[in-house]
């Protein structure tokens, strides 16, 4: 029999040190979510910038990204926290709308994990806001093995919590 | 009857413009307290010598001084946190340790609190740690009106946690 006609889509590749050209990647793939204020995503975009300028250790950004033949579809930044031993953020992780659906979110999220495990990490805290419009994202990280920790009520605004997931690694 | 033969104290006087000098105040009294490390008290002369360089909206860090005399015996350091409409930390309090026991800690607090609700804020956050260490330091917040929102565990490093208090303005 004959392979389908649909092109298969290459499998990405992955890697972890970030390239210029990932500066308008980041912007791409964060504005395609629709999910973000511009406010927001100038942030994404200045966390990549600092990484390249001052580098992993004065940056303190670590990334891992997820590759097709053109260049990131997705990725995510974390990096370790300043006055702990032991405990690692997760800043950002973002997937390009039309890369979504193959697993690439939780697939960058288990290699993230890996990443800050082998510096030492052995706890890894997500930050993010209890609203509703929040439901798929709060929902991806129970699904991913974290636990909701505490919800600070009206932290970032009346009605808009802080929930705070934990994992160890 | 004569007066008592021991002077009285002068009331302290307070104020929130840093000045170059206490750059030498802030390290006296954070190593008078003998609680914190060498790196801990780096930390808090760069706070102050960052607020001197760039200012106060550039720094983020916002002060209130207690000075007798001499110059500051005590002092708090705060900041909205960025991504909050509503919210400030409370980075840093201290008292020198020969000024210690006259209820310059709460008053320096009450004047930080005053000031973040003059600008916004409507809700604390203050961290510190869940060792045995710290339990007096918990107990003035808690007697300053705080309540514990959540302890993560082996946060800073195994067997050291994180909690965090809060008060609405």
């Amino acid at each position: 029999m004959r392979a389908s006609a649909v092109p298969a889509r290459a499998a990405p590749s992955f890697r972890d040190r970030p390239r210029s050209d990932d500066v308008a990647a980041i912007r791409r793939i964060v504005e395609s979510t629709g999910f973000f204020r511009p406010d927001e995503v100038a942030v994404a975009v200045e966390l990549v910038e600092e990484r390249l300028a001052r580098g992993i250790e004065a940056s303190g950004y670590h990334f891992v990204f997820a590759d097709d033949d053109e260049g990131a579809v997705g990725y995510a930044c974390f990096g370790p926290i300043p006055c702990s031993l032991v405990s690692w953020d997760l800043y950002w992780i973002a997937v390009e709308d039309a890369a979504r659906g193959r697993g690439l979110g939780r697939e960058l999220l288990g290699r993230a994990e890996a990443a800050m495990r082998a510096q030492g990490g052995r706890a890894i805290y997500i930050e993010t806001s209890s609203k509703p419009q929040y439901d798929a994202t709060r929902a991806f990280y129970l699904a991913c093995g974290y636990r909701l920790e505490h919800v600070f009520a009206d932290f970032y605004a009346p009605g808009d919590g802080k929930a705070v997931y934990s994992k160890r690694l």
